[in-house]
């Protein structure tokens, strides 16, 4: 190359910008899917983090190297991997130019660059000891330590990442407090009823919560001290974690000129296809359009990613009309000390919002039976369904590790269009063990409640 | 009443013969959809037990007295409980008779008349010590203060109750062996490598299995001491349980000249109704189309009883279309030693006797994520599927207690009549602490594994 600098030019079939659980997961469903291709992964981290259990890390995993996805994964299907920055994207040459000076040709381009954690800009956000939850190996190593450490911790959101962040520091022995804006915590993600379990529980691993305040300074000299709350108060800090959310990391994209969406992700279609034919999109970065609102959302769970990413595989070359996204459904589950939660679809208050008439269906029973059964504990059921229709659109559950499979079954009754009398007409098993008992398995006992109301 | 006896003769809209789950939830029915009618259930046993926990009274729960369905659960629906027992049938006149003398005139009769044990008639079957499961509190007091008298206790039957009961009596440190006909354990529900996992862990249990021979003969003077078995052994014995099988009690409706299928049980239609229009039957005492092999079968969960009685009790008066059940499927799961095991629909055993042509999808992955996480342990999912149209037919999962509930996502899936591609796609959501990770879950990833055998 005459008076340039010498640049590696390689050319892939299938290209994919992002390591997380949306990338990884495309790049194995494009080789399963079509074998002959060479698939190559480019992404920046050395080391690729189980996002989920993040928040586990400080106590219950006890190290960041028990969260990692291993590059296995990958290799064994023959996808490769290069650890690389891309910082820009020819698309009419279909070229991608990177930090190292390598360039790409591609055949299909596939975005799963992820999201980044929603920046707060107050008064001494820039001093030490202040984290976000970044999926990299040496920051969260850095957070760990930090915690390892500290006495005093303030969580700043309590969205789900950070009651399961209070909750794990709390078991560590440490004085955590949660500053929430909202009226309660996990308010975006369940209804009221909810919230105040999940509250209780908090409070009696000795959480201090503070809701319906703004974090309106830092205080400290290097490091952090303080954490100043809008009511005036002062809260002592030797580690904040600040947890108000996520936005899709689009700065690729939009450079790419790609059109991105009014919830801030990259517009695809029900195949995961960008506005550019050979260009997908996958994960937090790629907008979602509500299976029931029908309105562009910003939801971003590693689920609903491997979801996407299963289906943008499939459909890279060849359109596979079956397999694709025909509406995203939040389907999530947490546990805040000794309660399991669970939520699939939209909370009665979403609902309401958005314009649904609803009727609610409720049940509280036993997860095992009969109710002596040694480790038999409540569990409560809340199902929204449309009034006209009886369609299921949404369910939240409480109680025990059952749950976590309990909002999958009601996130696939969803899915399927199920209506309140196809779930309190179901069949179901159930032991002693392991479930409620059969008079009472409490989908249906819910369904049913909401059917009387129905009349 | 000139010359006769003085009878209380007593009229109902609805009475309910059995007070068992099929018939306390069509009575509790039958109350919610008809609230003006009165509705009298007649039942033998003056307290009734929950019946799938029965194989825990000995050990986990410790006595009969914590396995007790509470008569309130009927009372506060209104329901009027009346002990006795129905000797006689007259359908022209809708009379009932009892053996204590009474006479009631019913509107709508439901027979749920449960099942009996297969008796097992060899020589010496009338010894003391010798026992069955009946679902009687006095009865079931008798064999636990017997087994816990036993040193040595031998089932007879490697069925799932047999499996239950000598899991319970191993860990109360007493020799249990098993004596089954076939050459597995549990091989009329699971495919055989799934009964291979349950006879490991019962042996880890020290249970002593002896599987494909005949109990020929039962020796003792007055209490059985010794089990012969048709490979020429002597088993010692203090106690033996048999668990061979239940049969429909289906001796009133054939009194009544009711129609009875070829399983054994009352012929019923979708709605729960017999022969005569007036006359419903639930439970283990009506006979269950397959929803697959179309086929009469005799399946006895309470949990395809209480099922049928939600639609019995809708439909006394007038019929409610999409309260029915359209085949019934097997769903159920048990517990042996630190397994977890469920299965819904066809194994793919029973699925290739019955002429399906079926493609299986597999999948082992950890039920909590990562791998590494405290707990953690593996799960094991075999789907059947219809090789052409790809329907779930089948499922069978092995793992931890979130089996009770991932069996039930798939029973759900069977009743929806899902392909492999829908599961394979399917949205779900996931938690390190409750389930699988999102780019692993077992349901999707056996899902998948099938759809790359159908090409």
């Amino acid at each position: 190359m005459q008076g340039g600098v010498l640049r590696l030019v390689e050319k892939t079939d299938v290209l994919i910008i992002g390591g997380g659980p949306a990338g990884l997961l495309t790049a194995i469903f494009s080789k399963r899917y079509y074998p002959d291709k060479r698939v190559v992964l480019i992404r920046r981290e050395k080391t690729v983090l189980v996002p989920c259990a993040i928040p586990y890390i400080p106590n219950t995993l006890g190290s960041v190297d028990k969260n990692i996805i291993p590059d296995q994964l990958l290799e064994k299907e023959g996808v490769e991997i290069v650890i690389d920055k891309v910082i820009k994207v020819n698309r009419e040459e279909r070229k991608v130019f990177t930090a190292k000076g390598s360039e790409w040709v591609y055949d299909k381009l596939v975005l799963a660059t992820g999201s980044e954690p929603v920046k707060l800009s107050v008064p001494g956000s820039d001093l030490g000891n202040i984290f976000y939850i970044h999926r990299n190996k040496e920051y969260m190593e850095k957070l760990k330590n930090a915690i390892d450490e500290a006495n005093d911790v303030v969580i700043v959101g309590g969205g789900f990442i950070g009651v399961e962040l209070a909750d794990e520091i709390a078991k560590m022995g440490k004085h955590v407090t949660i500053v929430e804006l909202l009226p309660h915590c996990m308010m975006r993600n369940f209804d009221l009823e909810f919230c105040e379990i999940a509250e209780t529980e908090l409070r009696k691993l000795g959480v201090n919560i503070m809701t319906g305040v703004r974090t309106t300074a830092f205080e400290g000299d290097n490091k952090v001290k303080a954490v100043s709350i809008s009511d005036g108060r002062k809260i002592d800090a030797d580690v904040v974690v600040v947890s108000i959310g996520m936005k899709p990391n689009v700065e690729l994209a939009k450079q790419m000129g790609l059109k991105i969406g009014e919830s801030g992700g990259i517009v695809v279609d029900e195949y995961m296809r960008t506005s550019d034919p050979n260009i997908f999109a996958v994960g937090d970065c790629a907008e979602k359009i509500d299976f029931f609102t029908r309105r562009p959302v910003a939801m971003m769970l590693a689920s609903i990613a491997t979801a996407e990413a299963r289906v943008a595989g499939a459909n890279l070359y060849e359109l596979n009309v079956v397999k694709r996204i025909a509406g995203t459904i939040g389907i999530f589950s947490t546990v805040v000390g000794d309660v399991c939660f669970g939520v699939a679809g939209l909370t009665e208050a979403e609902a309401k919002k958005n314009g649904f008439e609803v009727v609610i269906g409720e049940a509280i029973t036993r997860d095992k039976h009969p109710g002596t059964m040694p480790g038999a504990r409540d569990i409560r059921v809340k199902l929204v369904f449309s009034r006209h229709g009886g369609y299921l659109i949404g369910g939240q559950v409480a109680g025990g590790p059952s749950i976590g499979e309990i909002i999958n079954l009601l996130g696939l009754a969803i899915q399927d269009n199920l209506t309140a009398i196809e779930l309190a007409t179901m069949q179901y098993g159930t032991h002693p063990k392991l479930t409620a008992a059969p008079l009472v398995y409490p989908v249906v006992v819910a369904a049913e409640n909401a059917l009387r109301k129905i009349g």
